[in-house]
């Protein structure tokens, strides 16, 4: 217990794609005192890959417990000396994670790759959230609720994924029966990190997350949490025992998984017995460390986006189609988590600078800064482009990863800066859409904070979303919004706020600065919109037809207006 | 005259956008003799411009006096010793020339640039082919001739052009009356040059050529030659005595012009009084020297395509929409001729090269054959890609300027020479849209003779023309072809042979090479222009719905066939 005046802690340790990265958090406003990354060592940049197969991606569970060791303790000793720091200060610990990313595990619950004989296979290592081997079995999973006329997929947008839990999972059985044979049960990342560190580790009985069960596993309890024996045993008999090894009820981060094993925490340098708080994806616990609430939007815009929302769980609120998840007590317990999400923003912006660049902007310096200096230099419209964002399918609102890239509007004059622009646009028409979604159903978006490597270093994309949506973009304060919001709960499990509301209201917050719109930019955007929603119903939905024959004549009209051509 | 077994020669002089061409050909065979260029000295080779209007393009007309003496006595002079040359020995001249390239001309047919006050004067010099400053007066024609009820553009496509005749004189007349008051008359480039070297230049009088006034000042005889008084009053009252001031009856190219005038024929080592040919236009008289003939289509495909067809007069032709042309006796007299073509081809090709080609492929050699290497090892439908040839509007079969490029297909791995080469097989579905309308309207294409730039140095491009449309792509022997076409006609007018048919049976042919289509391409070319037919339709024609949602779909579909994937 930290003493009268004393400053307490929380630790927050965020499981990304290729590194953990553990922070140490002041609980009374949210400060960082220290940080420090691991970066995975397994693979490439810590993932997995198959030469042979582009859809196959996988993690060494061992980089995840080595990782949690090396990135506390690297955290810790990190720590200024005049911050005051004192592990026993340290009043929780919170976790998130990649998700879905399951792994087999053995009857203790521990990773099957642990064990010799599946040291190097692919199938028994954690299937990682982008890993795409199990397309074919989510079609099936998807065809087989529909055809059954189960509501399973009501709450995930009404198409199950090949990135999510029981996809994998029977892409397992059918292509490597020995590993699952030999797997006892199967435990997400977001739930194997909190039960390896407070030893609980029994399958049956670990918590799990309700985030990752009710966004990734259609877990729900009006249907009874996961899905019916019938329907997995429908799927493959085998599928029923992963079911009967699941806990009987998932439940949210403001829990307690376990308190901190004496063994783990000698290890980094930390008392044992510090609550832990039952996991959570990255995205979700990074709303919470952006202050996600009623009406605020964050959005976290990397290589691709995760748009949440909460909405209090007395409110009435529609299933919401092309949502990829509405699930209680995901975020923010005591309310419903809405997950949207755009399947490509800066991996868009990175492809073009990586194909379709000349060396006019490449050769010297960074590609995207000169690209961008002059893409700045245009106003909205002049470049007569319009794209859709689409080069990796579309997440929110459409759910079809069979979807591609589309540009019109080329002339023999049009430059790369224009391009480069004009995907900048697709992306923000692309956030758009997805307010306009939840704001159909009865969402309000009063407020957008974004968060994310490219809400933080790009105001040339910022400023065209402030122009596009027509509303102010915020930032959220802190730059490390995952992990903060795993520090958040950490707070919370450690007794230091009575809910996460008030911790967050403490902890985060936005910074000064705000993109606003333009009134002149938003107006042209608002004209190009409708355009760009023409393309994306046309391309986007069954059954339709749409009149396209004035497209390339409004675009070049915009074009001489803006230009002010005769 | 020659002595009996003496060679015989004819000249043929082609005015080109930045320079002119003179050929020296044996009658008997075609065979070039000599060949001798001239870079217009004015402007930006050759080409006067605007900074402030892109528009704007015109050229000196004494570069147009000057090139001839100057090619013509060039090409003799290089005509080497052992081919046995005699200037007496040369049967007759013919000229092509660019087109619609008015210009003002005083009462003895002078052009107005050639005086003092008018010399620096960018209204009175040529207003070259691609000038165009005057795309309103085009609307203006094109509405009026609709809502008088006049059948004027039914031999042009049904859309009048900014490039053409009427459009610049009108535009000339509003933008500049003093320049349009000093114009006694107005005159084509390609009746200029013959008039001039045969000192018959009184604009009432000189001869006019019919391939200029039918394809771009919509003359035709069942209307009585140009269009009527009332007509161009409706316009502006002044256009009349542009109308007045021209020949009763315009005439095809077998027919004299008049004789080498004495003074020119001493400039360029020629004796006074051969036989020089009524002028035509450039991509005529080069669909002559490939050999056209009915039934065959002469593509002459450079930054833009020119595609020419013939057809008996006795044969039954209706009125083809979205042709540029159907003019009796234009390209080869006693036959219709049809003018077809794309806006852009091989300028694609180079707006990709300047504007969106990395380093990789631009750094060293030419980035067009760095890209085409690795272009070539793609498969048909392998990218995924599907792209619109319209970077430049449509001429045939849309006749709309008003259109731009498209692509569609894009993933985050698409790279540089899968959308070169996708913009290749858009071109060449465009070339494929051309022969199918040819066809619809009774037309037979059995033959494709290619021409030109594109056609004569880039096999890749030419076999996917024969993939693309599923036929034998040939290539006309001569690689100077508009140049030897001229030159055909002036061994008609020079009395070699009774008829141009006869002439080029003799003087033009196809080389032993040929592109054959390749059965699983044609059959995969088949699959994806179905879809770019439906783009098309769906952006090209109004008041057309069309289903696209499977658009993206099926390309992916052929892209995962072709390349295996499961």
């Amino acid at each position: 217990m930290a003493k009268r005046g004393e400053r307490r802690f929380a630790i927050g340790v965020d499981y990304g794609t290729n590194s953990v990265r553990a922070v140490v958090v002041d609980v009374a406003d949210g400060s960082e005192a220290a940080a420090s990354v691991f970066p995975y060592p397994s693979g490439d940049h810590g993932v997995i890959l198959d030469p042979k197969n582009p859809n196959l991606a996988r993690q060494n569970p061992a980089d995840y417990v080595e990782g949690f060791y090396r990135s506390v303790r690297g955290a810790i000793r990190a720590v200024p000396r005049e911050v005051g720091f004192r592990a026993e200060n340290v009043v929780g610990i919170g976790i998130d994670t990649t998700g879905s990313t399951p792994l087999p595990v053995d009857q203790a619950g521990l990773p099957l790759a642990f064990k010799k004989q599946f040291q190097h296979h692919p199938a028994a290592q954690a299937w990682l959230w982008k890993d795409h081997t199990s397309f074919q079995e989510a079609i099936e999973i998807t065809e087989k609720a529909r055809a059954m006329g189960l509501p399973y997929l009501a709450k995930c947008g009404g198409t199950y994924s090949s990135e999510w839990f029981w996809s994998k999972i029977l892409h397992c059985r059918r292509a490597h029966p020995k590993v699952f044979q030999a797997a006892y049960a199967w435990v997400e990342l977001a739930d194997f990190v909190p039960g390896f560190i407070t030893g609980n580790l029994k399958p049956e009985t670990m918590p799990r997350s309700i985030c990752a069960a009710g966004h990734k596993a259609m877990y729900h309890e009006s249907w009874g949490g996961l899905p019916s024996e019938e329907f997995l045993a429908a799927l493959d008999p085998e599928l029923v025992k992963v079911r009967r090894r699941y806990a009987d009820r998932a439940i949210p981060s403001d829990r307690e998984a376990g308190r901190l094993d004496p063994a783990v925490a000698k290890r980094v340098g930390l008392p044992a017995g510090i609550p832990v708080a039952v996991g959570a994806f990255d995205a979700h616990m990074g709303a919470v460390g952006a202050g996600i609430k009623p009406g605020t939007l964050v959005k976290i815009i990397g290589t691709s986006t995760c748009d949440m929302m909460v909405v209090p769980l007395d409110q009435d609120l529609p299933d919401i189609p092309g949502l990829c998840g509405i699930v209680p007590h995901s975020i923010v317990p005591g309310m419903y988590g809405l997950e949207a999400g755009q399947s490509a923003v800066g991996d868009i912006f990175h492809w073009f600078v990586q194909h379709l660049t000349p060396a006019a902007y490449s050769a010297k310096g960074d590609p995207h800064a000169n690209l961008t200096r002059q893409a700045e230099t245009l106003k909205p419209g002049e470049s007569g482009l319009l794209a859709l964002d689409w080069n990796n399918g579309n997440r929110t609102i459409l759910v079809d990863p069979l979807l591609t890239g589309l540009l019109v509007g080329q002339t023999l004059a049009t430059t790369a800066p224009e391009i480069y622009r004009a995907l900048v646009e697709a992306t923000a028409f692309g956030a758009l859409t997805i307010i306009q979604r939840f704001e159909e159903y009865g969402v309000a978006v009063k407020e957008v904070v974004n968060c994310g490597g490219i809400a933080e270093k790009n105001p040339f994309v910022m400023q065209i979303y402030a122009d596009v949506c027509n509303r102010p973009m915020k930032l959220s304060r802190a730059s490390q919004t995952c992990a903060l919001g795993a520090a958040v709960f950490g707070a919370v499990v450690g007794g230091v706020y009575k809910s996460v509301e008030q911790a967050q209201q403490r902890m985060t917050g936005t910074k000064a600065a705000v993109f606003r719109p333009r009134k002149a930019a938003a107006e042209t955007y608002a004209e190009l919109y409708q355009l760009y929603r023409r393309l994306h119903d046309a391309f986007g939905l069954p059954n339709v037809q749409i009149e396209l024959y004035d497209v390339m004549k409004r675009l070049i009209a915009v074009r001489k207006r803006v230009r002010g051509e005769k």
